[in-house]
Parts: C-alpha cells; structure tokens; sequence
C-alpha cells in the first residue's frame, strides 16, 4: 500500500461498507423474506424457514447458556437429520465451531477427534450412542451430552446424554441476538480428513470460504428458490459439500434422508420432486443396480452432483441413462468439498453416448470461487505442459482452500509448500485445459518404471459389462517392482469371469504393460464416504 | 481477537488460502473454460472469449506502457461500444480505476470530474469528441487522448486525440502478465453521481464489491452461459449495473447497443435471442409505446431488470403484457447500482394483473449480498414500524455499499453517519418486510402538514389510459405551504384531456389532500438514464 494516490485518503472501512462475508447472512434474510417456505422436510415434519431460523436462535441460545462462545467446538455424531441443519447455524451465530464427525469411524478413532478439536459439547443420534459412550470413555476430554432423538429412527439405542436436543432447546430465546463474526477469517467449521493412515488431520474452514462456497454451488448447480435439495451426500463429510449452507442463498428445501439406499432415493425424488443431489460413485452405483422394483420414473430433471472418488465414465453414462444430469465436480475436505466442476460445452451433447461420459469423466476446471486450479510438478514447482499425458500434483489456490490443519502446524506447512495446497492427487491436463485425476500420489502403480494410473485401468474395467465395481492396486513383484492387481466385485446374475478372461479383455483395451496379472474377485472395504480403502487392498494384494 | 482459543493458533493466511475478491478472476476463469463462446456481439462484429481477454491484456499492456499504474484514473466518455467492456478489465488488471464518464453532461461538468478525478488517459467515442475537446480546454487536468472510432458510428465527429484505440493497443502484449489486487478494498471504479444541485459526487467502488454485486446479478438474475444481455442500460451508469462484470461469471453473451430505440431492441432481441436487459421506465415506456409496425413478438422470455427510477405499476402491468418478465430491482450508485430486489413469491402469480403489478411496484428485499436493508427515522435511527405507512429513511450496511465519495470527507461522513448508508430516498415497510419507496427526501411534498408522497400520486396517474408519463411536484401554496404540481405528456393519438378532467381522476383515486390543483402538459426534462429532473419541473411549478 503506497499510501500516496488520490483513492487511499479518507476511503476507509466502517460498518455501513464492510461486513464480514458469512453464510449465516444467507437464513438471516431468507427467513425474513420466506418466513413460510418450507425450509426442511423430515419424514412427515415439515418445517419452514421462520420455524428453521427460529430453532436455530433456540439453539444459539442454549448454547450461549452453557457459555459455548467463540472458538469452541461444538461436535455432533449423526445422520442426515434435521437437527444437523440447525447446528450449521445455531454454532456459528456464537462464533463457535461446528464438528461433524463421521458416523463410521471406530470409538478410538472418535476419542481422538473430541480430544483433539477439544470439544465442549458433543450431540449425538440415538442410533449412534452406544459408539459415542465408547468414545466419551476413552476421551479425556468432558464435552456437554446431548441427545438427538430423532422420530424416524425406530431402532436401538439408549439415551445417554444430560438431556435430548428438544428439552435442550426448548427455553432457548426464540428472538436470541447474534451478530455476524467480527472477521470473516473467523473458523466455522472443523472437518477431520478420514486419514487412511495414522491420525486424522482437523481441517478448519472459516466463514469468507463458506460464504464464497455457498454462492458457487448455487450458480453451479443453477439453483432458485424452487429446487429441492435431497440429502445423500453425508453432512459430516465437508458440511455436506456446503449445501448446508447453500440453500439458504435461494430458499431451496432440504429433503432429509435418514438412510441412503435405492428405493429410499427413487421413493423421495418422486414424493418430494428432488431437483438435485449428490454422491459418490458407490451411491450412482446404487441407482443404476437397483432392483428394477425399486426403480421409479423421474417426476423431473434430477442434477446429480458426482463426487468423493473419480466416477468411471461407464458409471456416469449409465446414471445418465437413468435420466439424471450428471455434474461432475472434484475436491477435497482441505477445499470445502466441490471446488472443480467439469464446465459443459454444449456441442458435447452432439458426442456419441460413451464419449460424451469420457469427456465427463474428467475433472475439469475451477469453480467460479476458486482463482486458480493448476496441474504442478511438485519437484521445480512449475505447470506441467498441457498434452494429457504428463503427471503431476494438482494444486489449489483459492479462498475455498481451508485455513490450514489445527494444532498441526508440520502438516498445514508441508500441504501449503510453494505458496500452493499440495492435494495429493496426480492427475494431467488437457489441451482445453481441463484436468483429469490419474491417481492418489501413493495410488499410482510404478512398473517397470512405467507409471500406470489405477483410475485408467478401473475405468476399463468398468466397462466390461459383468462388472459392478473394480479397484486397481500396486502388488509386489519381483521382476517389474510392482504390477497392478485388481480387486472386482461381479453384478448379481451376471455370467461367472475368469481371472483369465479379465485379463484378457484388459489386452484388448489397454497397453500391455497396464493391464493386471493378478484378479481377485470380491466385495470391496470402503470408508464411510463410499472411497475405496485401497491400502486394505494393497496388504491383500501382497498375499495374492 | 483473543488470540487465545486454537482456532487463533497457525492457521495464518497466505497466498493457497487467501486470495483477494475481483471481477477480474471471473473473465480469466472463462477465457479460459470457454475460449470460443461468443463474449461480445456489436453490429456485425463477434469476438470470442479469447479474443475478447486478450484485446483487455493489450490495452493493460499499452496503458502499462504509458506508465498507467496503481490508483491512476482512466477516463471515459463513450455509449455501449465493446471498448467500454474492455476498459472494465484492462484498467483494473493494472490497479487503475475506471472512471466512465455520462455522455450527456456538459463540458463544464465534463471538466470538472477530469479535474477532480485527476483523469490521466481520457478515452473518447468519436460521436463525442467535440463535447470532450471542449471539456479538456475547460480542464486544468492534460490526460492522454485516445479515440474510440466505432465502425458503427457514421455521424460527424472529429478524431481529437493522439491515436485511435486500434492503433493504442495494436502493440500491447497478448500475453501480459498482470496480477490481483493486494487488497481486495482497492478501487476498482469512480462513478459521479449526476448531482442536480452542486458539483458531482466522485463514488468509489472496490474490487470486493465489486465481485460479490457480480454474483448476485447472477443469483438474482438466474443467468447461465446461453444468456444473452443487451446493453440498454448505459455501462456509464454504475458500470452497467455490474452487469460488465457479471456476465463473466457465467460465459454469457454482450449484445451490445449504440443507440437505445425501441425498433433497435425490438429488432436485436429478435435477432440474437436476447434473454436478459435492463432499464428506467422511460425504456420500459419505449417499448411499451412502440409502434406496432416496430414490436416484434419476443422469441424468448426476457428478463427486464427495472430500475433507476420507481416503476409506476401501470408501466410494469404493460410491459409485462409485451411478454417480457420484470425483476424490479432497486439501488443507487452508491450501492453499485441494484442491491434491492422485488423478491417475487410464487402465489403472487395468482393475483390479478393490476394487483400483481401493484406488489411488483414495491422495491423490495436485500440483493443476497447486502447484508442489511432497512428503514430508519434518521433523527432517532431507530427503524420504523413495519405498518406499509409510517416513512423513514431507506438505509443500507453490506460489501455493496461504496468505499466514500473521492476527495470528499465531509460528504462520506455524512453519508455513513450512524454506520448506515443514508439513501436520502422516503420509504415504509410493509409488515412482510417488503420495502416501498414513497419519494427523495427533497422530494416528498408536506401540503398543510401532511406528507405526500409524489411517487403515489404519480402512480395514480400513470394508470390514466391517456397518460405516457407524469411527474408530481410541490409547488408553493399560500395557504398549504406546498401544493402537488403534475405535469403530464399524453400518448400520441389519445383524446384530449384538461386540467380540470385530471384533477377529477385525481379526486376519484386519491385522498382528496394529494390531489394535484396544478397540472402542466408538456415534456418532461429527464437525466441521461432517464430520470426526470424534478428541480427543473420545481423552478417551472413556481410559475403556473
């Protein structure tokens, strides 16, 4: 700042021009402008957005009753249910910090989280109690317990909490005073990356990036006030995406979903007139391989948002032929979740079927909120050339990059090197500049070395028709250091393959040297996020 | 900040995570996405995309050469030209300011903002050279002199400067290296307001607002990348309503208009499929008044974003039963132009036309990026009672309001007094929140103690089947203090009509003590973005 020309003197911030960006001013003005839009539909509940934004201040002020204020954290084990909602709003309002914890994690894996993130409060569904008393018993840390007990749930589980949420709520101020944060900067979220090797990492976001996250979803997924929003993608997993937040940019309704599986879906698009959702390849999956029963009609254009693991192309074609629009977005829990979109040329539309799903299949380029997506040799740190062919690390620039890991100042530093987030994930660029994953860096098989990307010979193999998942990991090998061994679970009803015969359709359509030499047929372990736990596969794969 | 909690420990900003907010990452993401989608459509020019970018990286480079920089004002006067589009990105990619002047002033007002803007390159449409030369003589400031030789243009006019833009950036680097703002609160644009009284007032826009009004256009608007905007709406008058910047967000299309007339819209909307435009009234009464020879049946919905002036509900009815749909939107330049919208709720459509216009007419809710709207009693600050009648002050807090006026403190801190924006526009609040303009306050009249809203009496008129436009003043009156003076042109071909028949329609419509005692037939004098200037009508209501 020179300090010298005409439009630095006496132009200064107050709070009539600047505001902390925050998405909480997003329920703020659409409760006021439609108080009676239905905002949330659970089962038979039905509430609007008065009745939302109302709870949420009940909340707030609950919270605030037990001196919950800025910089704590507030955890919460649970589905997709309506109470998760409210804690993406009620939390924030007091400048404190929401953590949604995965419901699939161990109970030592959850003690670590409530001690690491430090947790003064932890909500949990009655469904999850038993694991949550688990975890509170190992933890050291002494959080507030309160109950969600949520009416679509008809299964077990004790009540282990001071009280249930309703109870906790119930004297909270309906008219409850919150103010937006004083910095924008300010946490709002904390999200532990699953970490498939040893401790979870706690990525924090802050209000500008939800804010700005919020708003892109919306003009990417082109949402108005009249789109339905269904709940499979898991609010624990980077806030739903940000969709949490999202749908109050337009007074959208959240159509929540208790159990995420094909006729549960089929049933609730068709009843509630879903206009969008999301999810990963494993919930397309669903969708494509229900039972034909269980399959119903679309009432509408349903916008698929594809993400959490690269989709094989065959999956979004067949998705598509399902009727649903497929929006290809990437990114990662340290980028909010969506933060690349695979942009659509409307003359792709004039592609045959399967080349159309190709060029779907990649990545593509940045949201309109991130400035920039590069692919990077991480060595020199520069771009590698733009020929789909040549490897390197893509990379994140951007204020939908997260603040950085808490408490773990190596790790935030190491993933920030070069004044770029290192995702991780290995991938090429195209000469329209769209970017395609290749592989995680420690996914990529070496042989011979030849790099083979797992993603390739997985696409591959999706294709075949007997095929209903596949995953491609590195084994030993004494000759070539490593080949790639693939791990595949067969359609129901369709005709038996040999090891023989897969890896004969794989020379027909791969260079030699990537096709698999060792087949094993089975169901494949996933994490909650429906991602391939590959290094599950790589120790089976030594024993093959 | 406590600087205590963890979420203050390490979790810094740096260049991966924190990026400054700027219209200008909009246009570089879509250059890059789209490189051959049409960006600017003018007579029978197209450029791409690509081109389009590039033809913005010379001008930066050729400014640059000329030792433009940081905080510099490029100047200039020309209608909607693609070099209008450009200027809106070169200038700032060097952190200079953009400084568009009205085509309609005088020399002497011309001179001054050079003068006070501290203009260093003044670039001029040949249709305006003489106007500008004049002013440059009146002007102590020496800018450089660049000309605009539009193709279209075939009137008289001199070439007054030292080349001709083609020339200018002829030898600009197509590939210059330009960066973002260090600090998204840097000056993107200077807009003068039109000041009916003193000098004009020098508003200073940042980038950041810049940004977000971009995207609310968007949100607002319900653009994607097949939309095409015509530019009715002069670029000179807060940057197009930000839509120069908007339509980067998406990939959408510039149809860009020399002259606004009402056979040019009909017959451009028809030829390139015109999806979305903007206007004043007085627009809206071009195309409703049209010749029928001249209307064309519209090949598409077409959004009208009303503003710059209340639109009479008559006139939204009307333009409405052309077909096109009107988004009422409402804001000042000190808002960057529309940050009010007439958010329209679904069972509105169910009204009668006259009723639904009558909603419509009403400005409306916050933009989804202002973050607070509201009406005030300026002496108290307090807002007033929600009851659609008692009148206060329209006020505005958000990222959407200006930095200040340039070079004029006491202006700003008027303007900000209290941490409000003051409008200076009368208001009421309906009990839904809905905010209604009732007048400036200059221009309410208080006959006998009572306020009288002219906008309302107006309104009244406007429905008069003989009535092409009105406009209410106060007159002075012995007895009342003030009287309502309206001046009125009738449409061509209509009945005649007297003093005594208005002022007995009056008296059938309205309280008997805002009936007009005086009216005038005649044209009504009008701003270049087509509001009536009511201090000329005040100094002619003196004399009937």
């Amino acid at each position: 700042m020179d300090g010298t020309h005409i439009y630095e003197q006496g132009l200064d911030k107050n709070t009539a021009n600047h505001q902390a960006l925050s998405p909480l001013s997003f329920l703020k003005r659409t409760a006021s402008i439609y108080p009676n839009k239905c905002a949330v539909i659970h089962g038979d509940l039905r509430r609007s957005y008065s009745q939302f934004y109302e709870r949420c201040l009940k909340l707030a002020s609950a919270l605030n009753a037990r001196a919950i204020g800025k910089g704590d954290t507030v955890a919460v084990i649970a589905p997709n249910v309506p109470e998760m909602l409210e804690l993406h709003y009620g939390v924030p309002m007091l400048g404190a910090v929401i953590n949604t914890i995965n419901i699939r994690l161990d109970a030592a894996a959850i003690a670590f989280i409530l001690d690491h993130g430090e947790a003064k409060v932890l909500m949990v569904d009655r469904e999850f109690s038993q694991l949550a008393h688990e975890a509170v018993q190992l933890a050291k840390a002494n959080p507030i317990i309160i109950d969600i007990d949520d009416p679509e749930f008809d299964g077990p589980g004790e009540l282990i909490g001071e009280m249930d949420y309703e109870a906790f709520i119930k004297d909270g101020d309906p008219a409850f005073q919150w103010s937006l944060p004083a910095d924008e900067w300010d946490a709002i979220a904390l999200n532990y990356t699953s970490g498939t090797t040893g401790n979870p990492k706690g990525v924090v976001y802050h209000h500008r990036g939800a804010y700005l996250l919020a708003m892109g979803n919306i003009i990417t997924a082109q949402m108005d006030k009249s789109s339905n929003y269904l709940w499979t993608v898991p609010m624990f997993h980077c806030n739903g995406w940000i969709f949490t937040w999202s749908m109050s940019v337009v007074g959208g309704t959240h159509v929540c979903l208790r159990k995420v599986t094909a006729p549960n879906i089929y049933a609730t698009i068709n009843e509630h007139k879903v206009t969008h959702m999301g999810g990963a390849p494993t919930v397309m999956g669903f969708l494509i391989n229900a039972e034909p029963a269980d399959k119903k009609p679309l009432p509408n254009t349903v916008h698929f948002f594809a993400a959490a693991a690269p989709p094989p192309a065959a999956t979004i074609q067949a998705l598509e032929e399902e009727g649903f629009n497929v929006i290809h977005v990437y990114g990662l829990t340290e980028t909010y979740g969506p933060a690349v979109v695979n942009a659509w040329h409307d003359e792709w539309d004039e592609l045959p079927p399967a080349e159309r799903a190709q060029v779907k299949a990649r990545q593509g380029v940045s949201y309109p909120v991130l400035e920039e997506l590069s692919v990077i040799d991480p060595e020199t740190m520069e771009p590698v050339p733009q020929d789909g062919e040549t490897i390197g690390e893509v990379m994140f620039r951007g204020n939908v990059v997260m603040r950085g890991y808490l408490k773990n100042p190596t790790a935030t530093q190491e993933a920030f090197e070069g004044g770029w987030f290192h995702s991780g994930d290995l991938g090429v660029w195209h000469d329209d500049q769209y970017v395609q994953l290749k592989d995680r860096s420690k996914d990529i098989i070496i042989s011979g070395g030849e790099n083979i990307s797992s993603i390739e010979v997985e696409d591959t193999l999706y294709k075949h028709p007997a095929v209903l998942e596949a995953a491609v990991v590195a084994a030993p090998d004494e000759k070539w250091g490593e080949t790639p061994c693939a791990f595949l679970t067969l359609k129901k009803g369709a005709p038996a393959l040999t090891k023989e015969d897969v890896i004969a359709y794989c020379r027909e359509n791969l260079a030699h040297f990537k096709c698999p030499t060792k087949v094993v047929f089975t169901d494949l372990p996933k994490t909650s996020t429906g991602k391939v736990q590959k290094f599950k596969l790589r120790t089976m794969a030594k024993d093959v």
